[in-house]
């Protein structure tokens, strides 16, 4: 086989075949094709795409690259939810406790964030003493005794996907659909759970700007995970406004415990119990959707997740004492932002928020930048919300940098007019 | 300016400025622009295209990346010729002694051949002594003195043009007419001349096998010249056949003194003509098209073309011995294919017969291969001759390798039928 015919191949609009994706991912991986060779394929599936097959079987060799996380030795289907990303999503953190208080087993490997907040990751870390690097085996117990454990990526996951990852990000080739599907799906196959949820987030805030990319993005991952054997949903969830009110790791964690005590936001809920009832639907643990959900609500509101989640945080060697005062996490030094007219809040720019939490120093901007767990923003309204000129917008939790900037940044995300919208969180789900 | 912003910009079909242009090829000569980001461009350009403004600032980019030839210090006009390669074309070795010999500057930089046989510069090193290696100085002092110089490349001529051709030959990005037209026109806008014909071959033996594929890359050449203040004129010119009759290095020698003999076969003839007399109008030293061609027919007729052949060998330190007796830069050793079945020659694959001539040695499959000077094919029909069946159909000249491989390749590539025609050898004429 020769990269260059292959490369040709693709650029005349054929479809490569699951040898010559094998081949091509397999030697990249091992640095026996150069990456000129890859980035020029790489553009030329930007013209000519992927077709489902090609893309189930990319994602399946890029998986292969590296280590299978074997989950087959834990009783009962595994379930895991991937989210595209968003800002003030702490989905996982309230999802995880919740599906194994009723008796699924959430056996989850997270990322670090390289954005506006950090990743699940970074967030827990906020907690002190919480340990994210379990051994294999140790994350393989833990499952099997408690039903969770949220570790960050041992060993080497899909070392392909990161190399062309890499590559893509300096050569205009991030925003191509099957790329953007078998990398997700790549690292999903890998951490070895049975039933998937994926979280495609779709507006302003989000990667996919439009319903319809979103759709073909969804689509694609659910008939790559299906292709290879998983039990696939994706729901489409609006990031038209940040979800919740709390932006920032610290503060993301206080507003998983106050959902966890069944106190959280409707929005944040909503999407929660929403993938969980797809969830526990395909763990069979209950096949009807709306009894599903009713039990999870219970299950937020009689106390059974908070006690999963300090269960999970002692395990991991977490200290407690912040669960249970959540305000331990959050920075003394406190600003504000007033509104400077009176109306509803008709428009909250959720990408600009997210950079205004990283201007306080939640987030990284690059790799070696450190996150601030205390700093964050805690808006008082969601869309919809009437409000009156001098009311507060906005409680920043600082320390010392970019505090003009992030109020700056916060008043222009936000539009007050005369409309009271309505938004739709969960726009569609794909089965 | 950032090279992944370049990429994107062009993949959403927008031409890249002069300025953009520059800053890739130089860098990229510098190697501070890697392989996989200018591969991905490449691939974008496939795709996009480029307009005639930026190919024309690529070829100069890539032409200012090394040496400029200044070729200024010459009086007059100095008139140079490119050929995009086809099998049988000797045109420099008869076109520049023959212009020469009528007042013409002929400053010829020369490539060595990786086809079917040497480049014009194997072809001279099959005269013994003859030395393709000349100091600038030296290069320029020969023109002024006999009118003719046809040297290798000397110094270093676009290097980004080289590395650019090695990177595309591995990514599928061979086959891109600005490309192929930047690249061709950056070494002729560094070697310097003012007046340039370009023959464009078109055919099932040339790289473009189209008319309409021929007539773009030729107009777009004749653009980024003009565009760059060269006269400029392109012919495409038929290579359904070989042009003329011998095939290999010595023989093609052989029949360039034959023709410079005023002896030549009519195709050969013909498109030298043709080429010398535009560049004797572009030179201001016969305005008239149709008396140039006289003039040239004259100058090959009468022996001053030849003399003027004897003259250059004779200064760059070959044996004019072999020029008087052509016969000795020819293997002693032949072979016959003969007719398998009697009528008219109906087609000549010029590619098949290239691969033939290859196998005895003629031409290098890859760069380290030898070439034999003295090993090719005498073709001894063209299309529209009549054979009976067992006539000679070709005289092989060979060594030890290749014959029966040869002899099969030229029984495949002769089509023998009922139906006599006739080949239109200049197509078209674009000034």
């Amino acid at each position: 086989m020769h990269t260059v015919d292959i490369i040709m191949k693709k650029r005349e609009g054929h479809a490569l075949s699951q040898e010559e994706i094998k081949y091509l991912i397999e030697n990249y991986t091992l640095g026996k094709i150069p990456d000129y060779q890859i980035s020029a394929l790489l553009m030329a599936i930007y013209f000519k795409g992927m077709n489902d097959e090609e893309a189930k079987d990319l994602a399946n060799a890029m998986a292969h690259s590296g280590d299978m996380i074997d989950l087959s030795s834990i009783e009962g289907i595994k379930v895991d939810k991937h989210s595209t990303g968003g800002v003030g999503d702490k989905v996982t953190l309230i999802l995880g406790p919740l599906l194994a208080s009723v008796g699924a087993k959430f056996a989850k490997m997270s990322g670090r964030g390289l954005g506006h907040t950090g990743g699940t990751i970074d967030k827990l870390e906020s907690i002190p003493g919480y340990n994210v690097e379990l051994k294999v085996e140790d994350f393989m117990k833990q499952v099997k005794d408690i039903g969770i454990a949220i570790v960050g990526q041992t060993g080497d996951v899909a070392p392909a996907d990161k190399k062309l990852y890499a590559l893509r990000d300096v050569t205009a080739t991030v925003d191509i659909i099957p790329l953007i599907a078998s990398s997700i799906m790549s690292k999903k196959l890998a951490s070895g759970a049975d039933a998937i949820v994926l979280d495609v987030k779709v507006g302003h805030g989000a990667f996919m700007k439009t319903l319809e990319e979103a759709e073909k993005l969804a689509k694609l991952m659910v008939e790559i995970g299906r292709l290879s054997g998983r039990k696939m949903t994706a729901i489409l969830t609006g990031m038209d406004e940040p979800l919740g009110h709390k932006i920032g790791n610290g503060l993301e964690i206080y507003e998983a415990i106050e959902t966890l005590h069944g106190k959280g936001p409707k929005d944040l809920v909503d999407v929660t119990v929403e993938i969980g009832a797809h969830l526990l639907g395909d763990a069979n643990i209950e096949k009807d959707f709306n009894q599903a959900k009713i039990l999870l609500h219970q299950a937020l509101n009689d106390g059974r997740a908070y006690h999963k989640f300090i269960e999970l945080v002692k395990v991991q060697g977490g200290d407690t004492n912040v669960i249970k005062q959540p305000e331990l996490l959050l920075s003394k030094k406190l600003e504000y932002v007033y509104a400077k007219e009176s109306g509803y809040i008709e428009d909250i720019n959720a990408l600009e928020m997210g950079k205004a939490a990283m201007r306080l120093g939640a987030g990284r901007e690059t790799k070696e930048d450190q996150i601030y767990m205390e700093v964050g923003i805690d808006l008082h309204h969601k869309i919809g919300s009437k409000v009156e000129k001098g009311d507060v917008l906005a409680t920043l939790y600082v320390r010392d940098k970019g505090i003009e900037e992030a109020k700056n940044l916060i008043l222009n995300a936000l539009t007050i007019g005369q409309h009271q919208k309505e938004v739709v969180l969960i726009k569609k789900t794909i089965k």
